[in-house]
């Protein structure tokens, strides 16, 4: 593997900070002028984010929330299987793309894991298809194993414990 | 413990993510229009990185490099603990300041580990000193027990593999 070539990341397990550790990449490549794109595959987008409200301010950075909400914990989940799977088509786009140096791929694996997106399709675009320096961050828990394999780096962010055990609501700035 | 108290998030382990989940989550805290303030003990303030270059833009993050580069990993260390005890005297400020509603001390941990910062002092300021409704993120390797205990939420940020361990150098947007 060149020292040139775009790193893979991947963030797994079931503690805080997978999601927040792929924005401070974010926040890291703007710095530098490097033009990133973020998608998003299962938050709401109806809800916001103060992320996503400050990559409004960096003119690098692209946004894309293609989640149905949080309705995929519970209910119907054929309207957010769509938007999975939309996400993936446009995440393809930006893969192929070398316009972009950075991409994160936000909560892939558990749309994967849902059965949503298919990884083996994931698989071929990432080794065959995308741009061979651009960066890739995925995140989610349950990371599937062919990914873990294919990453040049893989933490494990491990809940230790969670405000959320002893009854603490998710805040701002912090959870979102 | 009131659901309007600042929250402690310890962020640790030998896996990559630590600083740039807090740097993820001066992201959110920026989006809401929070102030926030970084505090680092221990990068050096003559290494340029792509974070600090992003808070820069941002007008309510106000950034700090106390270390003096990484030679606390070999050499001389006088200097180095010098600036942790400068990054201290600063940070407790900070902490004590209802200006601001985020503070991240990156890498105190290690700071704290290394005999340069007294952890009895950190964990009186922080229970008797700082501003209650504060958001406090604390990170590096091998945090105290006592940071632990009193911490919210905890993550373990353990390393499965890391490009260094093949030979691959850190890159601009992904390590810094």
């Amino acid at each position: 593997m060149s020292n040139n070539h775009g790193r893979i990341l991947v963030l797994t397990g079931n503690g805080k900070g997978k999601s927040s550790s792929a924005f401070g990449m974010v926040m890291r490549a703007a710095g530098w002028g490097m033009r990133v794109v973020v998608v998003q595959f299962l938050k709401g987008s109806t809800w916001q984010t103060g992320e996503q409200r400050t990559a409004r301010r960096l003119e690098e950075v692209e946004w894309h929330v293609m989640g149905n909400g949080f309705t995929w914990q519970h209910g119907d989940q054929t309207q957010d299987k769509l938007c999975a799977e939309q996400a993936w088509l446009l995440a393809r786009d930006k893969l192929r793309d070398d316009a972009y140096h950075l991409c994160v791929l936000d909560e892939i694996h558990t749309a994967i894991e849902l059965g949503w997106v298919d990884v083996t399709a994931v698989l071929q675009c990432i080794t065959q298809e995308r741009v061979p320096n651009q960066h890739l961050v995925l995140t989610g828990r349950n990371a599937p194993a062919e990914l873990l394999a294919l990453a040049d780096t893989v933490t494990e962010m491990r809940e230790v414990k969670h405000g959320f055990q002893h009854g603490l609501r998710a805040v701002r700035g912090i959870e979102f």
